[in-house]
């Protein structure tokens, strides 16, 4: 097989990712970012790749072996992945867990009769956390999960708080109960409520004359993202939000906590500490984008997950080389 | 599918553990304990299940969908593998490192021959470790791996110590370095040596009249085995040995530190702590041993290792209750 031909829809942090991850990956090669903006407003980093318009995948014609599509999950991935993939074999990143059995569905539909592989919910909460999770629960029948984020920015929550009259600009962190780890860790299976779980942290920028109490006032008691957490307000200017805030970090731990029938503990941890959130859900996306044109090569079509690619189709390396360096 | 019919060959500590995984898995049935001794004199902790001679499977007659192969990796499983292979599918557990290529060949051959499949070098290093190794650089192609092993027994150092004349019993531990490991999650990208990522600690019972002073000497210099880390040695009783280290504790941490192209870094973390390492190693046999089922009825025939199988085929739930519920 050649390089894989791989093409980019939508320039924002995540296909910048995508860009980004490309460049360490010598057997992949970027045929060509598409944007939905006019193309001539959108300069990228590498040189010599054409920008072109997102109308121009219409064709069917464009000469790649899989399209990573960086839209969002609310409201972009669940009309543009079941579309392109009737027309490329795709990967995504859709996060909306709740709603991933129907965007499943639609893309099976749309791949299956073009023949296509379409990879959901791909990056590393779905993805990298959901095998995780299935492996602990495979080899640890009897246990319990558990999963934290952070530390790391929500963005859905950073957004909330910038709704609030008077907020002018706001950055919120999810913070893991070190103490709460700890107990999991040990082998407790503490039953944990949400405000043991996590903390909250926001860092606001008041816009002038607002009302500092009434705006910490809103933010703490509000219902579903911030009532049932213990959540710290700070307030401070602009520059400071735009210094010591504007980077992307994230990251977590999946534990599962189970016995044997002998009763013997065992616990199984994974974490992930991330200075770029979109940065590496990207280097994810590139990995199993490799997974797909290796399906797609063998004639495979319909939607698929982590859950069914082989770790071996990661890697541009053959079974006898990773039996004799990886195993 | 029925219930997926197992078999165990050899029933030491990991064929104990097979047969305590067996009881967590409702789709999983055991068929028989197979034994080189005498079955008469073989008694197993479930009822109402046949300890058969290994005799018994030269017929290749036996209702098995899958054996699983509990014997050693030093002596037995190079021959006991290939030659199964060739009557049943099988999983094995071969974890000398150096030799995995030709073990895969031999094995390969037989159950192509056969129509069978054989998965090799399953647990958890190989195993886990491995797959977290490949997935690892899969995804940051950028970064270094590190791998430490402990706190636990490590058989063959604990034999070691008891080939010194003059020693009656002994166990060793291997220790991860913390410090190692701190600066290894800082992402520092630390070159390790062998002493600074293990300590290695012994607690021996000596014969009477021995000389500890002599048999200390003789540990704390033994080439391969000790001269390379920082050994601590411990004379205690057999009584104390007996009560305080019979158990079988193991577990480690694979790292893989990396960064983007942008710089980035990026640190993934996986790791296990057990409270019996034949037991854990077990779970993961039994879990693998459902997606050799699987491959066997899909009609797939050869040897593979944990880097061919989709994490899904470990699971008795289908796809789409994986999806809803898991990812």
């Amino acid at each position: 097989m050649g390089a894989i031909r791989l093409g980019i829809l939508g320039y924002g942090n995540l296909g910048k990712g995508v860009e980004l991850a490309v460049r360490q990956n010598d057997d992949i090669e970027l045929v060509a970012v598409y944007s939905r903006r006019n193309p001539s407003s959108v300069k990228i980093a590498t040189e010599g790749v054409p920008v072109k318009s997102a109308e121009t995948l219409e064709s069917g014609e464009e000469p790649l072996d899989v399209l990573v599509i960086c839209g969002g999950s609310a409201t972009d991935l669940p009309k543009q992945t079941p579309h392109y993939a009737a027309l490329y074999n795709v990967v995504d990143s859709f996060d909306t867990h709740a709603h991933i059995p129907e965007h499943f569905a639609a893309v099976d539909e749309a791949a299956q009769a073009a023949g296509n592989t379409a990879l959901i919910s791909c990056g590393w909460d779905p993805g990298l956390f959901s095998l995780n999770r299935l492996m602990g629960n495979c080899i640890l029948p009897q246990g319990a999960d558990y999963t934290f984020w952070g530390k790391g920015i929500s963005q859905g929550h950073s957004d909330a708080v910038r709704r609030i009259p008077g907020v002018a600009d706001a950055k919120q962190y999810t913070i893991p109960v070190e103490s709460a780890l700890e107990e999991v860790r040990a082998g407790n299976n503490p039953e944990l409520t949400t405000r043991q779980k996590h903390l909250r942290e926001c860092f606001v920028v008041l816009e002038d004359g607002a009302d500092a109490a009434e705006v910490e006032r809103q933010i703490v008691t509000m219902p579903n993202y911030f009532d049932e957490y213990d959540t710290t307000v700070h307030f401070i200017s602009q520059e400071e939000l735009d210094r010591d805030h504007s980077a992307m970090p994230h990251g977590g731990f999946v534990l599962r906590s189970g016995e044997s029938a002998a009763g013997s503990k065992m616990i199984i941890e994974y974490s992930l500490k991330l200075d770029s959130n979109p940065e590496f859900t990207a280097c994810v996306l590139v990995a199993y984008a490799r997974a797909v044109a290796r399906f797609a090569a063998e004639g495979k079509s319909g939607a698929i997950t982590v859950f069914d690619v082989p770790p071996a189709y990661l890697s541009a390396l053959d079974g006898a080389e990773l039996r004799a360096h990886m195993l």
